[in-house]
């Protein structure tokens, strides 16, 4: 399973199947290939392990600061600085047990029950589910025919009652990315109307073919933008992420009414050292991975396409996940899901209404950070049990 | 510096002045001894550190179980059934972000706005805050005139609204301890009144004098319980915790409508995997820590008994915190607090209402999990100081 074409170093598939549960290899039959949640298979950096060693040499693991590591938030506020478009001032960084806690903690932040909130559809999970949990109405927001979200479809979604708006930038699981001029634009629109904007970036470090992001962190009013080191540097176990508030005040009345102040919320010290190493030192990694991303997307899409009745119209310019539009078999995608691992061995994750929304209806998501050796034999697995799989 | 008396190793206080935040070393003044926040100041287990040095050997930091990783959740049941009376199966364990986070989790649980709920008076803070958070109303348990919460005062602070009882068990601030009949009275108390139960364990670990203490977790119908291993091995910058539900059902539902099992909730694996070393390995470590724990309460004890106006009444069977009756110099916990600093260069958190609730007012709390020459110099410093921090 050697790729050359990349420095990443190769996985431990026996660690693997001890560590890595969410649907993945500990979960999953011996003989399965999980292509499912989406939590890279390639080690982490030497960097972030090293800087771990070196901070539990000194063995005293006492209470970090309410917020987090100065060094932790002034690394994530250089990271979108730096990469992001977006002049962050680390005050606005509070450091969170995961980017999944954080959308959940920003959506309870701003909403009450009965307001009304615009997510995509489909979106991943997360985006939705933070807004219901926080007692919210949800209205929808439905890509144009090009499978790309317009301020058209925004302006379809939002009413006079409109509170919030929620978006995932870059988009899971349609892996698109919106143009610096498409977010001033949805930034502008948000403040006319006086909504709320939250931005889901937790994908924002995996960008394809060279693209760049403009985080909403950068506009002005900024939004309240949701990041974690999950997908972009395979820390999704350390549980760390952040929230960029609008501004410093807001911060400080975040940390306030979440309960920050009185260590009911935080992130783990541990894996904030873990965290800034990553930010700090793994950029070679990080290219490597997103290297290898690109061409896995590529070869996967190449292979997909020659299967009757899969569908992808655009390759995806950011994450690492794939979704294939399988309406064409005329099978519902939690079937065609579950024959594809009856028959071919290998999981994908339906685009069922209850993890992407209605609109991910004849679709399948595929993971593709995994090696090149495990793809291929995915995709292979698949072609081989396709007649199988879509016999009717 | 160095003690003799007990085999822990000694603190860096280099280090610690880098990190220990939360009122401790990073945050006063170079000249000022923190006896503040309940974190020791002692470094953690070797064995805490091998752990997790052997386990990021392997750099693959994946997403790990929703309730926490199979050995974590064993090693809390074990560590309950071992040390604290209680018949606890794993599957009613999950793993939290913190023993704050669990608590804070517990109550919006259970609770809904309006609801009353009796708690402790005084009591740590986050028993209350937590009860506050969930929208409940509070009523208070007084101890009675020995400082012993007792089933009269509890039959006293209940209304047939009552919906819950919040209690903190070993008492943070007074160091009180129930017997194994007390728990199993409070508890069929609350469930002949159909009270739910919610305990708070995280000082379960530390008991002097060789106590015992019988969990609410081991009653039946089981208390929702709350664990954490901050207090007895030193690990608060991990922030990992524990839920034990009454019964493993509960804990499914808890988990699912808490967020855990969709990565909302959760603790880092590398904190389980540092608490599990702790509990599995590391008790020859807290009983040395345990026997350093009751050598420093008796020579605070013996030392501020010698202060006019200063009572300690009874020995706090739990704990490494001492709560100083501060009453009879006619000055207001939070100025006598400040004039040690100013006039001893000590820190000391006052009973305020705010922190410990009213019925500490007239109090100031000490930590004493510190090095003996770190507390027989504080100690020297407020003797040396009590004429002008007590001037009238």
């Amino acid at each position: 399973m050697h790729d050359p074409s990349h420095t990443n170093p190769e996985p431990d598939f026996a660690a693997l199947r001890e560590r890595a549960f969410n649907l993945r290899w500990a979960t999953v039959a011996p003989d399965v290939i999980p292509l499912t949640a989406a939590c890279p298979d390639l080690p982490v950096a030497r960097a972030v392990t090293d800087a771990i060693a070196h901070y539990i040499a000194k063995p005293h693991l006492c209470y970090g600061p309410a917020c987090g590591l100065p060094a932790f938030r002034e690394a994530v506020a250089q990271h979108f600085a730096r990469e992001k478009s977006a002049a962050v001032d680390a005050a606005r960084v509070i450091a969170t047990n995961s980017a999944a806690s954080a959308i959940a903690l920003v959506a309870r932040h701003l909403l009450r029950a009965g307001d009304e909130v615009v997510v995509q559809d489909p979106v991943d999970f997360l985006v939705a589910e933070s807004a219901r949990r926080a007692g919210a109405t949800l209205r929808f927001w439905k890509p144009d025919a090009n499978g790309r979200f317009t301020l058209d479809g925004l302006r379809a979604a939002v009413t006079p009652n409109t509170r919030a708006l929620s978006v995932c930038h870059p988009h899971n699981p349609l892996g698109t990315l919106w143009s610096a001029e498409e977010v001033a634009e949805i930034a502008g629109f948000a403040r006319e109307r006086g909504i709320a904007l939250i931005s889901d970036e937790v994908w924002s470090d995996v960008l394809l073919d060279g693209a760049r992001l403009a985080s909403f962190a950068g506009v002005s009013p900024a939004a309240w933008v949701v990041y974690g080191l999950s997908k972009g540097y395979a820390l999704a176990g350390l549980r760390i992420g952040a929230v960029i508030a609008p501004d410093a005040r807001a911060a400080e009345e975040f940390a306030a009414a979440q309960g920050f102040d009185h260590t009911i919320e935080g992130a783990a010290t541990v894996s904030q050292i873990a965290a800034t190493a990553a930010l700090d030192h793994c950029g070679a990694w990080r290219a490597n991975f997103l290297a290898h991303c690109t061409a896995q997307r590529d070869r996967a899409i190449a292979h997909l396409r020659t299967l009757d009745g899969v569908r992808i119209e655009r390759a995806p310019q950011a994450t690492f996940v794939l979704f294939a539009d399988i309406s064409r078999t005329g099978i519902a995608e939690d079937v065609l899901a579950a024959r594809i691992e009856q028959h071919a061995r290998v999981r994908v994750v339906p685009g069922s209404p209850r993890w992407f929304g209605a609109g991910a209806a004849g679709h399948v998501r595929l993971s593709l950070a995994t090696t090149r050796g495990v793809l291929d034999e995915a995709l292979a697995r698949i072609e081989r049990a396709w007649p199988a799989v879509t016999a009717r």
